[in-house]
């Protein structure tokens, strides 16, 4: 499909350097999507110019190159300089830019109790635009602008995230940016989840219902220890993508939990908070990991009561009234502890529902009956019950994730199956 | 000083489309100026061949290129056929590989319960390596390389961050990483953390003391709540960089936490095994975040007994035995709340040290008296204890991230100034 492409470039010496995270990239690469264009690359580079005027050049290949950082008052703030060397504009002092910036350098000059002399330099510079170029106004003494170059038009703002948020919207604005826009079809997105089959599967699904491709953009991701499948379509495909949507939503079922974004903690919630019911957790290796996701969830205190962290032994007996039988017949990870753990948890915080995970996460404990990964989860509401046995894969951090993952959609599958009697 | 130089390709159309921050680029990017190569460029596109061919092509004029991500089994996992390509190397099936890779997924094919036959093909597309090209060995089913093309190393690494970072620490053992390395000035480290002083702080202390550059590259970041400082120095700029460090730990003596890696939860498990204490934890808005924190420490069940997550009030009282008359006098989020959880959770499950919090996450839940953000700490050992009030700024997850590391952080300061008296 033929939309126009963006391409986005972020500089700032602490972003190629890894000491800081780039906002600005995904945020404007999300509205690139959300708008309809093609989001082509995000390229951060440092202030060194070489590094910055290449990444231009090539950016100003895409339909819409979109610039942030760069702009402030000092020698290494290069950006309008070489976006104007790049589209082969002449530099030129704004004189109402000019005067503007001045007012305000004049403020601050005051306020730091030094002399306007110390700034002259600096506001002229940044008065200086490219020829053409289109001013979005100030964020702070930095100026956005639009420059259309012919084969590109660019949009350049302010590094600091919430001044390039509030002057992107006016970039929207100004007629260039609208001309890229107009070329965009509108898109059409449906989102799939699946928990507890793998990628490939997935990817296999697709394929055998013929593919993306026509129209049809499919991206097929795994994360959280879910599998997230978007499907975007432009309006002549929208039939097409209805169909490859159907074919694997029919193909994995059993996998399917969720068609919209919203988390899985926040999924267990809003089924407990329908049937009118309270929650409550009993975490071992997870060791407050499946509390801490469902707590994520603003609200949640409406619905889910609390949890016991039971590391040791004595407190999953103590405070959670596992029997010395059962730890000693079946040890602390078995679905007998799990299933005592959610019985105990249930009744000594009053919940309707509750969860309880056991396991051995590594990267010592194992041993070849209970190897490290192996995971007991059990979940109980007042009238149904669910255990579950996994030998999960990967190094402690990624054991204790996934079981996170299987506590809450376990959860999750024994409340949807749950008879719905609002109460 | 001439370095060389390192760029990055990170890709995934989860990441171009600003789904998803990119964690790898910034990784990547520290461990390179670690190194005392220069970051030259971070590129991030998604799976269309074109722009992934093109990233690559630009990338490949550096002396390392760092690549991340697309080494999946699907048809949109490019990577390594592009590598391939624009190294100029045919693609050839790694037997051993595939034998390896075949045995996880026949394990994974038999924990789901589905046909080996689906991941054949996958298989062998992820044994399939560039004409000699190292194997790093694999990550999960996703196998890492590197490749010499003559004029740039090319590191292959897979696109979850916690694979590609295990299998990182290999690729800077292969002979053509060295080689690159060893054109690198050997660059000594120091590394200072702090907690509870602004990034600004430090980037002032910093400047009074000289300022880096001369052969000192000095780097500050925020990361987990903290600020973390490193000094890297050419041979000839040691004692310069002694001093930098030295000044910097004198004039903010009161925040330095560390001076190695470790993360403060592990260093708070250290503290109390020391002194031949237990630990358990009382947690409200956090919901679980600090017993997690703890338990992501391998070997955390040497000291951390458990925890409760009190989310409710009824439970704050009947688990923890914070008298009624608190909840009703001073609320639940109180210095005298928090204080009665701790000693209650310390009681409770016989432990010697606690850390209780409560707090307002929001995003609603705020009065003029008790704002959103409003936290309150309190942490005890058996011979002293600390009360910590504070207001957080920002939204749901920063305010439970950032009282997280508060409760973490007071614990340890407590014990550090417990005397040291093994036992």
């Amino acid at each position: 499909m033929s939309r126009p492409r963006a391409a986005i470039v972020a500089t700032g010496s602490e972003l190629v350097r890894g000491e800081r995270q780039d906002r600005n990239g995904p945020f404007l690469a999300a509205e690139v999507v959300r708008l309809g264009l093609e989001p082509w690359r995000i390229t951060i580079v440092g202030d060194v110019p070489d590094a910055l005027e290449q990444a231009l050049r090539e950016a100003f290949f895409a339909d819409l190159c979109l610039v942030s950082g760069g702009l402030g008052p000092t020698h290494d703030d290069r950006t309008v300089e070489l976006v104007a060397r790049v589209a082969g504009r002449e530099l030129i002092v704004d004189p109402v830019l000019e005067r503007k910036i001045g007012e305000i350098s004049r403020g601050i000059a005051e306020r730091l109790g030094r002399p306007y002399a110390d700034f002259a330099a600096g506001v002229r510079k940044q008065a200086t635009l490219p020829a053409g170029a289109i001013s979005l106004g100030l964020a702070g003494t930095a100026p956005g602008l639009v420059l259309d170059t012919g084969s590109c038009v660019a949009v350049v703002l302010p590094g600091p995230p919430r001044e390039l948020q509030r002057l992107w919207p006016r970039a929207l604005e100004t007629a260039p940016v609208r001309r890229v826009l107009e070329r965009a079809p509108a898109l059409r997105r449906r989102t799939l989840r699946f928990f507890g089959t793998p990628e490939s599967a997935v990817a296999q699904a697709l394929e055998r219902a013929g593919g993306d491709g026509d129209g049809v953009e499919v991206t097929i991701c795994a994360r959280e220890f879910e599998i997230h499948v978007d499907l975007l379509a432009e309006p002549a495909a929208d039939a097409r993508a209805g169909a490859l949507a159907e074919a694997l939503r029919s193909e994995l079922a059993d996998y399917l939990f969720s068609e919209d974004e919203r988390p899985v903690a926040e999924l267990v919630l809003e089924l407990c908070e329908e049937r009118g019911y309270t929650l409550a957790t009993a975490e071992s290796c997870t060791g407050g990991l499946v509390s801490g996701r469902l707590t994520s969830v603003p609200g949640a205190s409406r619905t889910f009561l609390g949890g016991v962290v039971a590391y040791g032994n004595d407190v999953k007996a103590s405070e959670l009234g596992v029997p010395q039988d059962v730890l000693e017949r079946h040890g602390a990870v078995s679905a007998e502890a799990a299933a005592a753990m959610a019985h105990g948890v249930r009744e000594r915080l009053g919940a309707d529902v509750a969860v309880a995970v056991t396991g051995i996460a590594g990267p010592t404990g194992g041993t070849p009956e209970k190897p490290v990964g192996l995971v007991f989860v059990h979940a109980c509401t007042p009238d149904d019950e669910s255990g579950i046995r996994s030998e999960l894969p990967g190094d402690r951090e990624l054991v204790r994730g996934r079981a996170t993952a299987l506590a809450l959609h376990t959860t999750r599958a024994l409340l949807a199956r749950t008879r719905h009697t609002p109460v």
